[in-house]
């Protein structure tokens, strides 16, 4: 796309949920900025309504998906269309929202339909803005802050801010290890230790966190965990969060019903990355020595399997390490 | 006090809840660490006890302090005093935690009887440490790192993690600022925005208070805020603590009762420290004209002061300053 001499065309892959909350929040950035054609186009896994009615006709004449979003306009310039490769063929930026699993096989689809130089992002979690609840969202680039101010530009509401950092392994070792992170803030609730506790507990998870980004990947910025994917992500996950709900309940269970076991009766075939995230760390701790740098982090992994108890979470008296090695700072344990 | 050619002695001013705590704390390592006597003198404020018994003949009898924290025992050197001059003659590091209103009588009582050299700190809040809590702390020094971290030495258990930093100023502001981000996160809840939008609060809060402090004293350090005084106590003082629950309370009624009102309702004579604090940072940022950088610490205030609606904590849209400038982060907003 040449930007700054043709006006960029958005197309959003995906019309559930989070996909047409995706669409609203756009359309209307869309419809204000004059770098953007106003017409956002929604691509519709097809389905026919107990009415009868196919979907995408529905959202078209209502301009609201009355079946996951009812209730909502999403504005005039919003089009819903079934047909993928008629959806993106003027579109120089791709937004992907539907659920994983369905990326490859639409991705194999677009294979050689695309315009040169069409970008595409990626929302892998929903958010609470489709009610214009206050929320941010961080995007990393690497090296063309043009590109990325122009996707935070897109995304950028009064209600939903957006910030971007040249820092794209930061970003992504935030959005993974905090919920190894969560997982501890869950044991912690299990154990009913308070908030000072907790607070701790999620402060030298947010320490390790930054510090086995920076020894695995040297360029990772100590800004990006002051943005939203870093600082406010933690929170937001150690507060609610599936990770931090059945760690809760496997620390009142002391331990003894298996994470295994407790996902599949609280979340209903969702599954939980904070558990899986933990044995990927803790190998990487171990192949490369580093466990005792990392009391917290080793510990999750350690009690999920059951090797400790859940109360070890708050017991790192016998390896309190130095990680002032790392992150530079004068801390004394 | 010659460090290293003679052992250092611990007197803590003050026997109340907070104070037991921290003697009994320090017992434990000074019968432990040799670099210290092991005898810790405890001020106590003479009380008679409804038995009739005097209050530190009491402690010395039960090793136990009945009246503000009965049915733990503090260790057998821990020694009751009455006497103040007698309870810190041979001490050269001295804790005060009384009620910060009796500091300077005590110090005017001290002057020019302590042993040259001697040390003090000041605990200025109560922690759950009592009960074993996993908790933490931040000792805030400049240049000497040695005198830091045998305070920090002193208080170390594994339940309670003390780091140094060479930054005072950065660890008082942290102390200062995350009252206002409190009340802050108290409207956000008495607007019941939950927790997406309650961390981002939160976490620009964090930015300013990182930004604010840095301006203000440019020797301030990044590090500081990865500190428990940094994000941990915020965390905290955000999820429970007096300056969130008021300003809940002052969204639920839609800003109609004033601080002053709630404060005198809920508070019982304690005092809302967020609310002063509000009060004098916006002063500072009218008169370096920096008002506009800090959309969140301002706002804080004119709601505090009835200026603005409550509703008005989450609405950054009019002026979204580009802090870049001072935390050097490539934020969009």
């Amino acid at each position: 796309m040449e930007n700054g001499h043709a006006k960029n065309r958005v197309a959003v892959i995906g019309s559930g949920n989070w996909g047409s909350v995706a669409s609203r929040l756009i359309a209307s950035n869309t419809a204000k900025l004059p770098s953007f054609h106003d017409e956002v186009r929604m691509w519709v896994f097809e389905e026919i309504l107990p009415t009868g009615k196919k979907l995408s006709e529905s959202i078209n004449q209502a301009n609201e998906n009355c079946k996951y979003l009812p209730g909502i306009k999403l504005g005039a310039n919003v089009i819903a269309d079934p047909d993928l490769e008629n959806a993106v063929k003027d579109a120089n930026m791709l937004v992907f929202v539907t659920p994983h699993q369905f990326v490859e096989d639409i991705c194999k689809k677009l294979a050689g339909k695309l315009r040169p130089g069409t970008e595409a992002i990626s929302l892998i979690k929903g958010m609470e803005i489709a009610v214009e609840k206050f929320s941010e969202a961080t995007i990393g680039y690497k090296k063309d802050k043009e590109v990325a101010t122009r996707w935070a530009k897109l995304f950028t509401t009064p209600y939903f801010l957006v910030s971007v950092v040249e820092d794209i392994e930061g970003v992504e070792l935030c959005g993974t290890l905090k919920n190894v992170v969560a997982i501890a803030a869950g044991l912690v609730d299990g154990l009913d230790m308070g908030n000072n506790t907790k607070a701790a507990i999620m402060r030298i998870g947010l320490r390790e966190m930054r510090a086995f980004s920076k020894l695995l990947s040297p360029t990772v910025r100590d800004n990006t965990f002051f943005e939203s994917c870093g600082v406010a992500d933690l929170i937001t996950t150690c507060l609610g969060g599936r990770n931090r709900r059945v760690a809760e309940a496997f620390a009142r269970n002391g331990g003894k019903r298996s994470f295994d076991e407790l996902e599949a009766e609280m979340l209903h075939g969702q599954k939980l990355q904070g558990v899986s995230t933990a044995k990927e760390v803790y190998e990487v701790l171990t192949y490369r020595g580093w466990q005792e740098l990392f009391p917290l982090l080793s510990t999750v992994h350690e009690i999920c399997i059951g090797q400790l108890p859940p109360t070890s979470i708050v017991e790192y008296s016998e390896h309190t390490p130095n990680l002032s090695i790392i992150s530079g700072s004068n801390a004394y344990y």
